[in-house]
């Protein structure tokens, strides 16, 4: 449809249908067996059956028979047979579940996260669906907040070019062409930098941090022309997301130039009323709708109130329109007004969804997001030896995150499943060993997952368990434990003031550990955890977090070398809870701590390290690699003339293995004060035994940008020193300058 | 002297002259005994020892002699004669060492803390000083920093109110009077949000939470009249407080209206190099100079770079005019134009350090900020028992805090030193039971502390004393266990990561527990810990913090029931480290969480409540209160019509009792998002068994004002919720409404 008839066709339309347009609403109000639902919920929403089949889009349901028969029956009703908009969270994959984000900001690899999205829209399109709430690109620091699993993890730089990789791969180059869907970039904004990691909770950053490390990856996906954005459920300075016209006026629109279709986080309009920034619900809409939200999710406050407020003079129907053109362009985009049903196909659902290539890319996603943290030469596993696995995931096929809700556990291969394929069974056990958690563990699902119950069995039940696993242990030459948090201790509302493996697991690490020094730690998480106690009594830890559909055959790939991780940490993993928030990146002080020294007047705790116990960008191989000291092909950069930074990075070891290169820069002195160092560039070598590579970056102006004291964005004159190592604790430097 | 003299004055200064009174250095280099330091540390910082008698001011040395001998030497050589200023930290008490701050703020009776002031003023300008760089009044929410032993609390209206009293105790309505001295309010701005509860860590805060909860107390401090205001070692919105001309001349001094001198914190203007804030020593001068510091302290940055800066045309001379000029007026208003001596006088010294008067006001401080945590029962203690006292602190003269830096350990009074004057002591034992700390547990001393090595007794000298305390803890009716943080893991520079007792003495706790059920424990303790084994097995708690020189007799008066504790705790205690920052003010969320309830999309965590163990307002007293439920003399607030709030409080119990009757008030909704709850007035109400009076607060506009959300202060109609009760976790509500 071209822009003039979209104009005629808003004219056309009378005010609550705008407004109608403007609400979203859950999928399942429009199932034929939803009469319950109808008749329960729906009139709390204060809107009847008629009003439902006026919404403009809906979430939460997929399947290409359901959404055609809803748009279908929808179309015929809509007085301007406009079609409806169904959108859904294709966070890490429909029915083939990729490795959790963060676990693919570990690959290090944006272009293979590209490729997850790309294979998840094309189930996502033929499933019927044309939007997904992806990617979340908000940045972390506090490994108690549960949501740090959808985010790619704590550097701006890493975060933006996956937000590209990822808007592209759902997008393509054009939303309308077949197998794409539209992505939406969450949550905007900074809803990463919850207080205390308690979700939903107030953000407390000065703009110089919002601005330099928590917008530039929603930056980075508006630039790769992402067509939505969601809003975040915290405050921006003082006022919730939702309802903040700076936040979403200035900056969104203004400053970063979006100019797609901005929708609520699900009921975040209305909940605006419990942060006490609106009086009431119409307060809640006149207020949103200035901000420029222009759908409501999960709530009736725009479409039960936005005619009245205009009809009470109390908002301008102008920016109605504003926000129904928005939508209808969005629609248009994806050629709805031609095909309403635009790739929904019940037979391309049935060769498309968990097809081979799917579960192919699926296994090379969960392949590269594995970090080796420790291995005192337990890995690859010895296949002449004795093996016990033993541990609660050693037969759990729940090893998608909470956020997969379509997610088919079923189709998931368990480690055991995929063990029995490869190692030798006369010698090869397998044992639970205990619970995932207690009992009196309480935990709340949502999604398809429903309630979850981890632990029922008996005392006695578990007594037994628990000893048949020692026993097995004692008898083995090596016990490769699977060992983690629930995937329902992670994700959204799902904060943890302790960061621990659960401790009826710990125990069982305990027991194991008396019996046989032999132990590989298979640890399965939503975020970094506290792994003092497990990564010293260990001899090897593999961190597999929640790999996804494929998890169990990579990960015993892994255990036997025919995978050699190459995954590095996207997120610091703190010494304890007790050093939370701790990042690579931070700001300098000007006490900084000498590890090591023993003077007082230091920026530091009396107790622990400032380091966390792995750092940003850690990671090890089953290989050696050996890094040059940094060569600078000059030691000025200026405006016209960039300088070039190598390494020469060898294979040492006796495997093939590849080695994440990564450059960091520090401004040494500048208006404003600089991190500590800062990710700028990173390149993945892949080498065979005995060969070596050079790694080459260059060093340009535009890399020194930084926000400066006066409010602009540029560089400034003066020394730098950089970094380029396989760690962000690399002490691989050399210095130059920037002269204009 | 008059202001046209000091003009004169100021005319007639060569610019080094200037420079050199904007330095400030280390008392003991001007000391007869300084030899080496002359030599040494004064060569570093790259002046000689002639320009040393130039400096203006000098901080870290007492004693009338000695400042006496000084200042006569001094203003021999001082060109112009100019009196030196002699500084010092008297943050809580020079020799005579009242509760640690923190403390102070648990009385919530800012008038004995004004008190306190007085009595440090009059301590400190018999020794010859003129300035001290208290209070410190800033806001803290994280048990993690060592620091917040030093503020008030969590609390900006109760933080205000102890400023103002501190500052007004110190300095009188003159400073010239005898007995005053200036106070330098500190650390400007938001020192306490060190990030991660790291020391000297960057500050993360919206610009809207630093002016609603940060900068109220430094205010209060400058309506006060205070003399002098530090610098903070933190980054302001990414610039160093002591490079940051916006919130130094922008906020402190225009918006604020402060005209007094500016010093900066130890160092902290050279520290900025190290932020990376300044490329070098001059860069540094030349930004705190611009900024508006006017003294640095403790380097030569400005001595030694400011008459070049200016020669070269780098800086105007009238910024240093300016803060010269700010700096004589402070010597005028002192008087020492005058008597460059003021009030040292070395037969004073003997007759008013520690005299009666001063130990007996110290007494009274540290018996009103005991908290009483829990007690079933045991206390106050049965007379007619045998008691064992056992724990490290039961003789232990280290009572003080590390910022009571010229305190007298050896005129502190031990719990045991008290207990033998009044309990029987055929029946009663003392033991150590162990040491405070493990023997390689390191601490670093500063001050004329020095070095601590806390534990020094071989494995069977503590084997020993550990068995005998168990011993006795069987043997006795009750155990009294006088335990806690050693004094240097508090303060500055003693940042925590795991906020427990110390694990020996928990060791101590559990055996004595499995032989003794009825336990009480003092607890010591420089800033919130995590409780909960204690306060789950131990019957009593009775925190007295770092109760200073009289906390034997005040502890032993409390044991005893001769003091009723009354204390209220100024900052929230954590339910453990994982839930920090934790503080009862905080921001409504969009998604509010009701404790009990088990639904999973609420601001929450799932392991642990969201509640602390120990609320903000909470402490128990030896007699119970009945307070009535709310009464409203209307229901609506205009601005010319107040209304009055009230409840009748009842002493139910058996023993006369003083209960904080407090106010709190929360505004629902408003353009920007307010606090769940704000302390706005509380009332002491002192009442014998079977009394009752009315506690009766005002309700006025100017009480409902706050930053709106369009940068300016004031009221906004609407409805609001009041609570009066004895704690922040009140019930007892009532609701009105403001219109304009």
């Amino acid at each position: 449809m071209k822009k003039e008839d979209l104009k005629a066709l808003l004219a056309d339309m009378s005010l609550q249908e705008k407004a109608d347009q403007m609400m979203q609403l859950m999928g399942l109000f429009y199932l034929d067996d939803a009469e319950g639902v109808l008749t329960g919920p729906a009139r709390e929403l204060g809107v009847g059956e008629e009003d439902f089949w006026m919404t403009g889009s809906i979430l939460g349901t997929y399947g290409a028979e359901q959404l055609m028969a809803i748009q279908k029956k929808y179309m015929e009703k809509q007085p301007h047979h406009i079609p409806m908009l169904f959108m859904m969270d294709v966070i890490h994959g429909l029915k083939t579940v990729f490795p959790m984000p963060l676990a693919q900001g570990a690959t290090f690899e944006p272009e293979l996260s590209g490729r997850c999205a790309q294979a998840a829209a094309r189930e996502a399109a033929v499933s019927g669906l044309h939007v997904t709430f992806s990617p979340m690109v908000d940045l972390v620091r506090d490994a108690r907040w549960g949501r740090v699993m959808e985010s790619t993890g704590e550097d701006p730089y890493l975060n933006g070019l996956f937000a590209k990789a990822q808007v592209e791969g759902f997008q393509g180059d054009d939303i309308g062409k077949p197998y794409k869907v539209c992505s939406c970039v969450k949550h905007f904004a900074a809803y990463g930098g919850a207080w205390a990691g308690r979700d939903y909770n107030t953000v407390e950053l000065t703009e110089h941090t919002l601005r330099e490390f928590y917008l530039p990856p929603y930056k980075a996906a508006i630039d790769a022309g992402v067509g939505m954005v969601m809003t975040s459920f915290n405050t921006v300075n003082g006022i919730p997301a939702s309802t903040n016209r700076w936040l979403m006026r200035d900056i969104l629109r203004d400053e970063m130039g979006f100019d797609g279709v901005l929708i609520s986080d699900f009921s975040a309009i209305l909940e605006t009323v419990a942060h006490g920034n609106s009086a009431d619900e119409a307060d809640a809409a006149k207020k949103a709708l200035e901000a420029g939200v222009d759908i409501d999710m999960m709530t009736s406050v725009y479409a039960a109130n936005l005619c009245r407020l205009v009809e009470e003079g109390k908002v301008s129907e102008a920016l109605i329109d504003e926000s129904v053109m928005r939508i209808l362009e969005l629609k248009n985009k994806l050629g709805l007004f031609e095909n309403p049903y635009k790739d929904a196909n019940p037979e391309e659902e049935k060769t498309v969804i968990l097809c081979d290539e799917h579960r192919k890319l699926a296994k090379e996603a969960a392949g590269k997001c594995f970090v080796l943290l420790k291995n005192d030469g337990l890995l690859p596993v010895d296949m002449s030896k004795k093996v016990a696995f033993v541990g609660p995931y050693t037969n759990c096929k729940e090893i998608i995150s909470s956020w997969a809700v379509t997610g088919d556990v079923n189709a998931c291969v368990s480690i055991e499943e995929a063990a029995r394929e490869v190692f030798d069974l006369t010698r090869t056990t397998f044992h639970q060993g205990c619970q995932m958690l207690d009992n009196d563990y309480h935990l709340t699902g949502f999604g398809n997952l429903g309630e979850s119950v981890p632990g029922k069995l008996s005392e006695e039940e578990q007594k037994k368990m628990f000893e048949e696993a020692v026993e097995a242990a004692k008898k083995a030459d090596l016990v490769i434990m699977p060992i983690g948090e629930h995937f329902l201790q992670t994700g959204e509302a799902a904060s943890r003031a302790m960061i621990d493996v659960p401790e009826i697991q710990m125990n069982l690490f305990r027991e194991v550990s008396k019996v046989n020094e032999n132990i590989v730690v298979v640890l399965f998480n939503g975020r970094p955890l506290d792994l003092r106690e497990l990564s010293k009594t260990a001899k090897a830890v593999l961190d597999v977090w929640l790999p996804g559909t494929e998890g169990g055959h990579a990960i015993v790939d892994a255990l036997t070398g025919k995978i050699n991780p190459s995954g590095k940490l996207p997120m610091s993993f703190p010494y304890c809870v007790g050093q939370v928030p701790v990042h690579y990146n931070e700001y300098s002080t000007g006490r900084p701590n000498l590890e090591g020294m023993q003077e007082r007047f230091k920026s530091k705790y009396i107790d622990i390290p400032n380091a966390p116990l792995y750092p940003f960008g850690y990671g090890l191989s089953y290989t050696d690699f050996e890094i040059s000291p940094v060569t600078l092909s000059g030691d000025v950069v200026t405006d016209v003339q960039p300088i070039r930074a190598c390494v020469t990075v060898k294979n040492t070891g006796k495997v093939e293995g590849t080695e994440v290169i990564q450059l960091y820069i520090q401004d040494v002195a500048a208006s404003v004060v600089r991190p500590v160092k800062e990710l700028k560039r990173f390149e993945k070598v892949k080498l065979c035994p005995g060969e070596e590579k050079k790694a080459e970056f260059i060093i340009d102006e535009e890399m020194l940008r930084f926000l400066r004291a006066d409010g602009t964005v540029g560089s400034e004159e003066g020394k730098f020193r950089v970094w380029i190592g396989n760690s962000s604790n690399t002490k691989n430097e050399a210095v130059f300058s920037y002269q204009k």
